[in-house]
């Protein structure tokens, strides 16, 4: 009996999950850290935000040249004295410490700002940030930090994504007073500026604190780069760097907890960067739009553009609302948002991107222009979907958490199943749960109370969704189909279709080397098409069998 | 009755039409352009291309340096020296004149290489090639052309992609012997390097070849744009310049038609250069994954590597099939491939942009650094988009030319019945074949015999979603849902769908300024994915009623 209570009291504290982006791979909807939309700053917090945002603004609008530092391949000198004077190496370091001390939904706000404005800056003020003031009381040079600019060494040239196969060493001393590091890391952001290190070191990894002073500590030249060129990146080489023990973050060997904490805690500061980068771009294409004449017409009376711009807003809306959610959520000392603050930088990268793209397509010609400014912003955009994560990498980190999640419960259910007198009751409601969704019936998910009533048809849009997806999560169609789906698309593609079926029948008679590989090109082409844009057939499914379903039919 | 015999006759000439992408608007194949893929070169040009492409290759690989002439924004000298000593700058210049003498379909070849190795020396020999060689007997240089460096001039700062709405002047002189031209070129390719311009005045539209030596033409310094750094482009002036009236291109008033054909006429070389360079872009992510450790394991052996490579690959070898088909159609002699074209240049710089793109994203923050090269061809890439018809504008195009012609059909139709005794088998073969094909019933359509037998499945889904474009066409449902679906995508719409759902209660509860805005955009975003992403409805139609199908039930 007492395997069967741990698993049933498991599967429960599962359900009391507050992720709401992990419950919805149960078919559930976790509620308690998205309604309602947090409201975290008080009066007092309120009112010093709204005293920097004017000088902050000011200072980006009269004295950061954003074309120039991206000329330049470095700040210029002179906005970055401003930027120290102003604290912007110190925002959430302690006022007892002489930071500002702002609470995580203030800094995001202020990082709209820099975002909005200058990528390369906010590269430099993020890589800062991310850290060091985490870690603030470790830092040997103590009340100085606010002015010394830190880095965050965990690349290597053979660990990218793979930050768990990093080779540089720490040796304990004998002694145990010190460690001594040796090693190389790679595309190290103000790693040719900084003074104070966050670095991860092989041996179960270990995360230490080192400062530049220690000695043996030097760096590369600066990467010559597609963009965000006015933030420095450069190798950093630690040789025979004598490092204290006390210097250690967290525990030895408990580096990798660090390194995804430090990234995570970061995450929602680069989709408010973000978030200001699209307010930024959207601002010049509804300034174009207004303002070109084509075909006897302002652009903005066309639907083409309308559309776009209402796309443009849309995903900048929505991306600021993921951004200063996770904040929130943070200020409120929520500790599971970790697929949330994922989601959020993944979401934020692409929809960026999208926006950047689009507002250029927008201006035309003069998007490709240097002048207009928007073609440095798609310069330093490009890095986002790569950097702190890449998307690809984190679409798999997302599903995995949330799969995890929920085969977890779907085993303990299973188990339940070898006893099922014991547990009749928790079954019964599963499989009840389970026939609904599967002949499209309500399983009583409601958002109702939760979500205002002129919103309750897209609550229940919402509602559906979740138990549609929760029904394909557990049937395990993992598999889904990619396709851009546009009204003209469909005639480019019938005219591919044709032209791809006619050049392999032609190789297939001519029996060339290539014609199996055209021949299964060609299919596969026909094939995605047909599915994904004429039948409407959005979801190419795919079986994967590596959780058992066997035991409910 | 006439009117009645002419309505008919109309409608039988319309079903001959030779161009595939027209046909497919009224739910039919014309085959004639599409099978077999094109051969179209003799045993003799054959030859003489194999003889060139070595040549061509290695130039490219030893000579053109693509990362310098970038860096430097310019062909380097001695590059260019050895283009035009190579007759790069006379490729299609009849063998007579001191040209190269080439098809569309040899130029089509070597034009890829080039594409492969450096869009910017392209887009040099593109300019040139496009508003020079079809004109040639018109140039009072004569012989000498294949040296002289030419420019297309159409852009003006008030006219993009409104090509009709230049302002440039052209005055006829009294006697009738010479036009005084007045104006500016905004965005000219080669504009400070050419020697010979086509220019396109205002009067009706008129086309004139200019030659720099006439006096008066005169050009601003280089714009600094994006990418493409390596080709020139600046304003060209045009003051008083006094034209010989047999430079006239076509006819006075005739200008938009010469407009037209040479950008029609160059776009296959586009499709082919773009070809070229995901070939480069391509070698480039698969020597990289086949290279590159992470997780364990060579990162081509990961399915999401694997899948991008593989879509890759496919876009090029759609990208090449549709290049090389075009070419060969023109050297064939086809009129009718405007749509075609136009289909070829929106594929083809899509496909290379998500191509490089997703090289990118493979070859991870390798991709974001100058040394690797590929950075450099994505911002070459993005003007492709927008230059020579911006796609946004280009699928208006493909659509507009499809309706009208399935449009007038139609209409034909529609007054036949008006007389239907007179029109009785022409309207039952009609009648039948939408009936059958609302019922999902084959309409005879076919593609066997011009198939391979292998792909005979492929032939069938591509007759029937031909069948149902056609359907979609008539029945004016215009309008389609876009989105881009993945797998991990949906938990983060929902995600996404969440967030807002809550953000905007909260406005709509405190009763914000924005609150009607965010419940807008709230809707559209909830209805949007679940119509595009969960429910599988990718299509969002609208029903659009500028025809009227009242006529058939």
């Amino acid at each position: 009996m007492m395997s069967v209570y741990k698993i049933i009291s498991y599967y429960f504290s599962l359900q009391e999950s507050k992720s709401f982006a992990l419950s919805i791979f149960r078919g559930q909807v976790a509620t308690a850290q998205v309604f309602p939309y947090p409201s975290v700053l008080n009066d007092e917090q309120e009112e010093f935000l709204r005293e920097l945002v004017g000088p902050c603004s000011k200072f980006f609008e009269e004295v950061n040249d954003p074309a120039k530092n991206d000329a330049l391949e470095k700040v210029e000198d002179h906005t970055m004295e401003g930027l120290k004077e102003m604290g912007a190496f110190g925002l959430q370091v302690p006022a007892e410490l002489g930071g500002v001390g702002l609470t995580n939904t203030q800094y995001a706000r202020l990082v709209e700002i820099v975002g909005s404005h200058d990528l390369g800056v906010g590269i430099t003020l993020g890589a800062h940030q991310s850290s060091k003031e985490k870690y603030l009381p470790k830092l040997a040079s103590g009340t100085k930090s606010s002015e010394h600019i830190a880095a965050y060494c965990l690349t290597e040239p053979t660990s990218g994504s793979d930050a768990a196969s990093i080779r540089t060493t720490a040796v304990p001393s004998p002694c145990g007073q010190y460690f001594t590091l040796n090693g190389g890391k790679l595309w190290i952001s103000n790693g040719g500026l900084a003074e104070i290190f966050t670095v991860f070191m092989k041996d179960k990894i270990t995360a230490f604190i080192v400062e530049r002073s220690f000695g043996g500590v030097t760096n590369g030249p600066p990467e010559k780069k597609m963009g965000i060129k006015a933030s420095n990146t450069a190798e950093v080489y630690f040789d025979n760097v004598r490092v204290p023990a006390d210097c250690v973050l967290g525990e030895v060997g408990g580096g990798f907890k660090v390194a995804m904490n430090i990234l995570n805690n970061g995450r929602f500061g680069m989709a408010a960067a973000l978030s200001g980068t699209m307010k930024g771009v959207i601002a010049k294409a509804v300034d174009h739009a207004a303002n070109r004449t084509q075909f006897g017409n302002k652009i903005h009376t066309y639907g083409v553009i309308q559309e776009k711009l209402a796309r443009m807003v849309m995903l900048q809306y929505v991306t600021e609302s993921m951004a200063y959610m996770i904040s929130g959520n943070m200020d409120s000392g929520a500790t599971e948002f970790q697929n949330e603050a994922a989601i959020s930088k993944i979401f934020a990268s692409e929809a960026a991107w999208t926006v950047t793209d689009e507002c250029i397509q927008v201006l035309g010609g003069m998007g490709f222009m240097k002048d207009t400014g928007v073609e440095r912003v798609m310069r330093d955009l490009r890095i986002f979907r790569i950097f702190e994560g890449a998307n690809d990498i984190l679409r798999l980190f997302v599903a995995l958490n949330g799969f995890q999640n929920a085969g977890i419960q779907l085993k303990s259910l299973q188990k339940a199943l070898k006893n099922p007198l014991g547990n009749a009751s928790l079954l019964a409601g599963e499989i009840t749960k389970r026939a609904k969704r599967k002949a499209g019936m309500s399983t009583g998910l409601t958002l109702q109370g939760s979500v205002h009533p002129e919103l309750a048809h897209s609550g229940e849009l919402t509602v559906k969704a979740i138990e549609q997806f929760g029904t394909v999560v557990e049937e395990l169609l993992i598999k889904h189909g990619k396709k851009i789906i546009e009204w003209p698309t469909v005639a480019i593609d019938l005219y591919a279709m044709v032209v791809v079926l006619s050049r392999a029948s032609r190789s297939l008679s001519q029996g060339l080397p290539s014609a199996q590989h055209e021949k299964m090109m060609c299919e596969t082409w026909c094939t995605e098409v047909r599915c994904t844009e004429i039948q409407s057939t959005a979801q190419i499914l795919q079986i994967h069998s590596y959780l058992d379903f066997t035991f409910y039919v």
